[in-house]
């Protein structure tokens, strides 16, 4: 091959310039967040349905890579592929803006059981879940938008990308190797937003995974791909799966790569405070800051007005939600739910907790609207009209969790202690929890192993 | 779900619909032989860098499926994925028009290796590759044209829909989970064109099986998606695969599933006679004739003119091929092995066979025209100008070996021994295709044994 190098070599030349022992402090804390949080939304679907029948599709297998949710392993494709689909069922795993999608459950299942198999530390580990980071919001910002409007799951097909660079990256893979796996894997690209609301969609997150292991390997025992596999033009990722201008977008991308600070510094990871959909969390904020600065609770509330950005809403298909799933997406539930109990969490969404005639009747009490002004930056207001005739407003455009706001780590812990107690592990969190703060120097298959100490 | 069935739910109901029993002789005959061949294309491979990387890669895999090239078997999704590689690296498989692209390498290697899992025999696996068959190309005709000139690779992304179809009317699944299974094989459709020329290819040729394998295994399990996950406007396959239109086309091909006579018959399974590129084959039959019926060989002809069809000579870049693998696409080389040997087989490309001093002074007394007409009916011609000062010329527009006009079972024995004999396997020829021919009642698993007296 001679010429300019392919978009895959120039993300090759990347992945092997990066030092894999020289994770500063900062990367290694926010990756063991990352995991800390991804592992427990994983442990918090035990039992699920998708949990029964991937575990047990994958019963007989062997080898070194942990099962989250459960104590059981298997072989490092077939773990990614469990894990990544438990930890994505409740969608409740963390977000990055330009990827459209997940970036933790897309490099996490693989690259935890790549360092499993392979003895990595969580340093080794934090330096490539920085560089798979790195590539996929770079990819996504040249073309995530488009392809995700067209019905891609950006996840699972850009997602698979990153998260192929993250895994040779661990491996110590060659140039010409990670070139080779990553046309490896456009040759596996694929998952659509058409399996949303089914378990096909979890799925798709697993599959992501397994397909980077995969990828990886088969680069490494000598197969060949097409160095131009992301961007030629008889079938490269760019023209399948998106637009032709996305091609010259991903050269100035590309330009960028390893700038510092990095895509985990700028572009950052959204952790989901509340288990359900993004666009209720501002809310929430605001209405859990309001009862416990002026004692309220529902029976103090007659009516609420909640007003947001336009399109602000468009997710929230449920005003009257009488199961889990439907009041995931409910603005009418989320209201309801923060001013009875004070919180928002996973046993919220329990059946009969979304049934309890005090929310029922609160329902149709709750308006939600959206502004016809312009759509960003985005916000949300709440009018309380209580009891005594008085009203409480407030507006923010903070979203708490996300990049800009991060949750503490104490916060953060809260969450996983709820997804541990979900998941019948409620008193081992702060010991794992300290494990993977400590992770730096320890092998991450140690670690894994003080999930039930 | 109500309302009209999904295209999911209409295919769905046609798989469970054909009794899997009743495949007739005929059927069973045509599948034995589409076998045959696609094993034999495996076997021709035994030792290519593809099987050694495959193989090594599912090294530890333990199961019941049988890797053809070698003596080794593995869990079916492994084999089928080596298999489905290892079959389709020297581009000598069968192809359907309809498809764009290759059918047997896209079921067989599925097939088979749930036949070995589940006892089935050469009669159910006829009647599933049937079913399979007649998806595959139905959804082909609403949509592979513009899907493969936009660098999609059919065999593998229209051809793991049909596998999948397949696999799950041999395994006996219930119609949500055949429509279940079709969401899953969405959610893992890829493989791209871009890909040719580089061992990625037949990985996507392998990756197929072993999706169509896992999709019907999940779907058993109780795994959900979306019955719109073809034709749905979200990301539905069409929609990300195709263009709009292809759903008015495929709603109207839909309607014709199950009728007789089924695609197998009406499209039919074209065989390679040759293993190199389609385009040489009509001119390989017309100089193998004029050299048989003139006692002629490449000593007696000075030069040779070719004309082919507008179009027909597209894929051959090489004029002065040195290498097996440029070889494989060049018109003036197979006018010159030909002539001089009487046969064109496997052994003809082996880089010292393209060497050959007599090969290469021929190859610029060979020149290879287009036609400005019309694109279709292709045919070829052939002027002889021989050492004697006389001429002959030939035209055709037959294709041998094509479902129009297929080769016999003998002339399908000679390509099956030169692949055997390729493998190591020369001696065992008519054992192993005795076996398959008689294959209706006997478990496909005891067939396969047989390879190896």
């Amino acid at each position: 091959m001679s010429g300019a190098p392919t978009a895959s070599e120039r993300i090759a030349d990347h992945v092997v310039s990066v030092d894999p022992a020289a994770a500063g402090e900062e990367t290694v804390h926010a990756v063991a967040r990352a995991f800390l949080d991804t592992f427990a939304v994983a442990v918090a679907a035990t039992g699920d349905a998708v949990d029964v029948a991937l575990t047990g599709y994958v019963a007989g297998s062997t080898g070194p890579a942990s099962l989250w949710a459960g104590a059981g392993s298997a072989s490092p494709e077939h773990a990614a592929l469990v894990n990544g689909a438990v930890g994505h069922v409740l969608d409740y795993d963390d977000v990055t803006s330009p990827l459209r999608g997940h970036p933790s459950i897309a490099l996490l299942p693989a690259l935890v059981a790549a360092a499993e198999a392979t003895g990595a530390d969580g340093r080794r580990l934090s330096a490539a879940y920085a560089v798979g980071f790195e590539v996929m919001c770079k990819l996504a910002k040249a073309c995530a938008l488009d392809h995700y409007a067209r019905g891609w799951h950006s996840t699972t097909t850009i997602g698979l990308l990153g998260a192929t660079a993250a895994v040779g990256h661990l491996t110590g893979l060659g140039r010409d190797a990670v070139r080779d796996a990553l046309g490896l894997a456009v040759a596996q690209a694929a998952g659509t937003r058409q399996n949303f609301g089914t378990m096909a969609k979890s799925f798709q997150a697993g599959a992501c995974g397994a397909a980077a292991l995969r990828s990886v390997a088969l680069a490494a025992a000598g197969m060949t791909a097409a160095p131009e596999a992301l961007d030629g033009g008889t079938g490269g990722f760019l023209r399948l799966y998106s637009t032709p201008e996305a091609a010259a977008a991903l050269d100035a991308e590309l330009a960028t790569l390893g700038q510092s600070p990095g895509e985990l510094v700028t572009s950052g990871i959204d952790v989901k405070k509340y288990p359900l959909c993004y666009a209720t969390h501002r809310t929430i904020d605001l209405l859990l800051d309001l009862r416990a600065e002026h004692g309220l609770t529902l029976a103090d509330v007659e009516r609420v007005e909640m007003r947001a950005n336009r399109g602000g809403l468009a997710p929230l298909l449920h005003d009257r939600p009488s199961t889990g799933l439907e009041a995931k997406f409910s603005m009418q539930f989320a209201v309801a739910a923060a001013l009875l109990d004070g919180e928002v969490k996973l046993r919220s969404f329990d059946d009969e907790q979304v049934r309890r005639p005090e929310i029922q009747r609160f329902l149709p009490q709750v308006t939600a609207t959206e502004d016809d002004g312009p759509p960003f930056p985005r916000w949300a207001e709440v009018t309380l009209h209580l009891a005594d005739g008085s009203t409480l407003h407030r507006r923010t455009t903070v979203l708490r969790g996300s990049a800009d706001t991060p949750l503490s780590d104490d916060e953060l812990l809260e969450k996983v202690a709820d997804c541990f107690g979900r998941g019948g592990l409620g008193e081992h969190t702060s010991t794992f929890a300290d494990a993977v703060f400590g992770w730096a120097d320890q092998p991450v298959r140690s670690v894994l192993a003080r999930r039930l100490p």
